[in-house]
């Protein structure tokens, strides 16, 4: 590949230039750039490892699926049928993966200073092993190295799972999966651990179009009337159950808001008969979508899986590629949100509690400094999830650590998590993670706010200890 | 001038103080210092190139006129009458423009690390030559060397223009503007490019006192019944082709909020005749200016020119300024700003549409990284706009950067426009937001996240060739 | 103390680690480390200074008044009697001051990297010097020696006062107080200058649950008959001038939200009625508030009290500690706050006036360059007060200069006030601010954007005349 520029991944990559700051970063980093990875929030495909088949090609494994890479590609005129993205009606362009592949690299420019960038040259240079920069003339190098180390035995994924050192990793499961992949990865001897997370969201939100439907199956998995509240809670303490029993520490909430409510039972019976009839406005889905996560919450209180709240996201905005290509396109837009009032009423009852655990995300960085960290900072039962989604990047994590450090200190934290689908990607992510986090303590070692030991323990817990406590691991 | 303070300019000004980034930093910067400025969104008077006049002094040219330094003064207790300001009466306090150099002079420390203070030593510096700081004991040195310069040749408009690299301007003019200035200029076979942009507000806004006049003066120089909702939008689309004519390229939208809508047909020609009728309440108002942007963006489709959307500004928040000085006091004040709810309308009709883009610019940093560059990193009609006014200023384009990388990276940006009336700082803003470009794609190349060549494209782009594609110049 | 990690202050901390910004910081710090410490808003006990008595213990004095830091223990699930927190009922868990004290010195790495850790630190060294680490194995030894010297005469509050080269500070007092303990401090003899704000909170929320007996004794004390809305205004004008006759300079507002009114008389009085019969709805007591604040700014321009307002904290957030422990128990939580709308009412009437001063406070920070700076640096009424409470920490304080400055520059803030019931640490939040103010102002100096004599100027405004200023002081 003479002719092409270099593809290098400095030792001192995301580290302060300041020499002084630099030399801390390095022994800090030194000290937890080889610990096991912990990834308790993922969205891996367990059907991977419980049939460790190989990956198709390049393109198939590190584009199609990945809608914040193809996102970019679109937003600047890249049409999603020229990448062969699969459309709602199952249909498909007909798009040579190689020919995806090279657009791709054509465009590669657009990522330059994004996470993806990092991730993606960290996966190309390391896992596979490419020396020179994805670009229009290196495509098809990239294409075929790529997909023909896929072909190979150690590319396939539990091979990958044990080079990347993944000690455990956590997939995400909807209530109606009946967790066979789990299952046959139980079954097979196989060393890895991957346990499930319990999402229930299908059969909590009655705004998702396929609620009835879910709702309905929901019934006929758990064998309860769940088309009563009393059944519908039944039905979701035995799912939860199931999922435990399968490896779960934790329960998983992507809501529009925060909002948490404590109905009496006679109102939630009321507001749960509208829901089942089809009734619901838009104010009572938000209210019963409020009113579940605090009933989870006294579910967690009692099995103890831990439990996460991911709000604040307009989903599917953009309606004319929702309509020929569905969900998870890159369409997703953070919203302002607020937790103060919002979390009261289940914190009210159970925000005091020693056995209750909950995580909190955001996409609105304005309340970390605002409103997380002081509520984190103050509540047992609260924990601030590391910087998420569209903030899972170098300057997202250096402001999460900036705008929650006063007044929820590190300990309030709960360390990385990956957040991601993208297999190959994790080591990257973790890396960077443990390096941002490296550098920010860097600095304050620098400044003689904390000394180089104290500064090391931290950097060890948010790597490796303080995700195993929060999560139960 | 002995015993006055120095007034230097530092070659590494605005880089960061690190030795290895300012490195780096002073290489980028030597690829762009010299670069022609486009400047595709201004506020300069078209009259002055037209007549190509001398400016009257330093007082009328940099203090009067500009309510970002009188506002300084003002909110420390300096009287607008003591500088001469211009009544809304039309009367003027009795005040020797000396005087009110003075003024400004003895309180010049005020504006220390602002990026007034940026601006304006560099046109003292550069454009007069001056090597003293201002302060009072060099107020009169100050007054007499500018006023001086300014009744020679080399200082007339067309002068400075050619001085100062500018390959093209665009001013902002309203509808009813017969657009006689420009006319002017091109009659002239002066070779300098300075085009109009349409803004629409004053016929758009039923809020404006003087929209009733407006409106009518919009039929009369169209020819249109704009008294009838289609008749309204074909005198839009008739002076937007006008516009176009005289070089525009692009609208520019100025709206209290974000908000667009999508009405039909029937519920337009409704919401116009309460317009017309004078009966609009205040929603109906904030409707009627949501539907016209989205009838802007639908001509937009059809003439090709680039909008431009900047939401988000209490204007004249200052009652009794208001009404004794008039508008555009140094009394408006930016405003929380949603957009993805607001925007949606608009582009579920045009967001896809590869002939359209939209230009969206905020006062309301916190959306940035929330709402902001995730539209951007989606949409292909959508592209962001520098950081403006308020933030118009190092920290806030560094802000701007870092907030908007992660989702949008730099290609969905447009690069730098200055915004300004203030024709002399044209080339001190230009030069500080490459510097800061400089700076910022200094620290990634420092970290290993970007090769510096990649970063010597950034900024060339950043700097000259996003402005040309994003504004079709 | 052999096998314990060494305490040290570093003469550096909080300076930038690049060699050539730390050399300036200290140039510009050694300017102003001695100066005079003004603290012009503080909620130290007046009573300490009338007394003179030494202080009990290391438990008594720094962990058990202090919310900020048992908050961060109790967050990691300490319980609040296991430190002997007095409870509302008045009794307290029979916990020894060793144990508790052991307790914090187990959990102290909790505070790694917080302002908390910076603050104590700074005491423990300092004041009692202390040369070791404060952890489990060091906890005794804290404790006796920090005890023991509390029992020395150069310990007590008047030594203490001396000895932190303190000029003046102010304390808070509800009108209700009669402010025996400040005339025992003038009648002393003392040459000590602690002087009372004026805080009317008690008499002005209507939602605080002993408002009508406040309101009830209000009236006692003024003599005059306070359920009518002129008695009401008069008795404030009288507690006000009495106020200002035992030194106030200023008056203290703790509000919900930022919202004024300027109701008529005839609205006032009906508005009042209903407060008065307790009859307020929350959308009443809102308005109640807004309106004293307009009244208050009225009053302010007689008697020439500097108004300051605190808006924008969700008080007692966490309901079953409020039922068991009461107020102030570390479960405050910052909102969102609006300015722009809330304070024009009072600002149409008072904002362009020369004898007013409102000093605005926040807790959300992303109203700092958006409203805060904007309106501060119009206005010559409006001042900005320094980073507040969960953001008074280093990285809080430099968001606060970096968001401010481009708007309302150094000379619209106030300066540094500590804002503190902890007498200990007020010479350690000072120097933490005086660090920030000159690590940022080295790194304008860096970049060529200051002259290092105006940075030094800049320097001591902020640390000495501008508070003094602010304050009339």
């Amino acid at each position: 590949m003479n002719g092409h520029s270099t593809l290098a991944l400095h030792e001192d990559r995301l580290f302060p230039p300041d020499a002084l700051q630099r030399a801390i970063a390095r022994r800090l980093y030194a000290q937890v750039a080889n610990l096991p990875i912990v990834s308790p929030h993922g969205h891996t495909d367990p059907g991977w490892f419980a049939g460790n088949a190989p990956f198709a090609n390049a393109t198939e494994l590190l584009l199609v699926p990945d809608h914040y890479v193809f996102r970019m590609l679109y937003s600047q005129g890249v049409a999603l049928d020229a990448l062969g993205i699969p459309r709602s009606d199952g249909t498909r362009a007909a798009v040579e993966p190689h020919a995806a592949w090279r657009l791709f690299a054509e465009n590669f420019h657009l990522f330059r200073g994004t996470p993806s960038s990092l991730w993606l040259n960290h996966v190309f240079h390391d896992i596979f092993g490419l020396r020179v920069r994805l670009e229009a003339g290196s495509a098809d190098h990239y294409y075929d190295r790529i997909t023909g180390a896929l072909q190979t035995p150690q590319f396939r994924p539990r091979a990958l799972f044990e080079r990347f050192n993944i000690e455990v990793i956590a997939t995400t499961e909807s209530p109606l999966d009946p967790l066979q992949q789990h299952a046959a990865i139980r079954d097979s001897g196989w060393s890895g651990r991957v346990i499930t997370a319990y999402r229930p969201d299908p059969v909590v939100d009655p705004e998702h179009e396929q609620f009835p439907e879910a709702l309905q199956r929901f019934g006929e998995i758990t064998g309860e009337d769940v088309h009563t509240w009393p059944g519908y809670l039944r039905a979701h303490r035995r799912r939860r159950a199931f999922f435990a029993s399968m490896g779960a520490t934790s329960t998983d909430h992507g809501h529009p808001s925060a909002a948490t409510a404590d109905l009496s039972e006679a109102q939630a019976r009321a507001l749960f008969d509208k829901v089942v009839r089809g009734v619901a406005t838009a104010a009572d889905a938000e209210l019963f979508r409020a009113q579940v996560l605090t009933e989870m919450a006294a579910m967690s209180l009692d099995d103890g899986l831990v439990m996460q709240l991911h709000p604040g996201c307009f989903r599917n905005h953009n309606l004319g590629l929702f309509e020929r290509y569905g969900r998870d396109k890159g369409a997703d837009i953070p919203l302002r949100t607020e937790y103060v009032h919002a979390l009261k009423p289940l914190l009210d009852r159970f925000g005091n509690e020693p056995g209750f655990k909950l995580i909190l995300f955001t996409l609105d960085e304005s309340a970390y400094s605002r409103e997380l960290a002081p509520l984190a900072g103050h509540y047992p039962s609260l924990f601030l999830g590391p910087a998420w989604w569209f903030h899972d990047a170098p300057e997202g994590m250096w402001r999460f650590r900036e705008q929650t450090l006063a007044s929820g200190g590190f300990y309030n934290t709960v360390g990385f998590n990956d957040d991601t689908r993208a297999f190959l990607s994790i080591p990257a992510r973790h890396d960077v993670a443990r390096r941002v986090d490296c550098a920010f303590l860097a600095k304050l070692v620098a400044e003689h706010r904390l000394d180089e030991d104290e500064a090391t323990e931290v950097a060890m817990d948010l790597a490796y200890r303080l995700p195993k406590r929060a999560y139960k691991l």
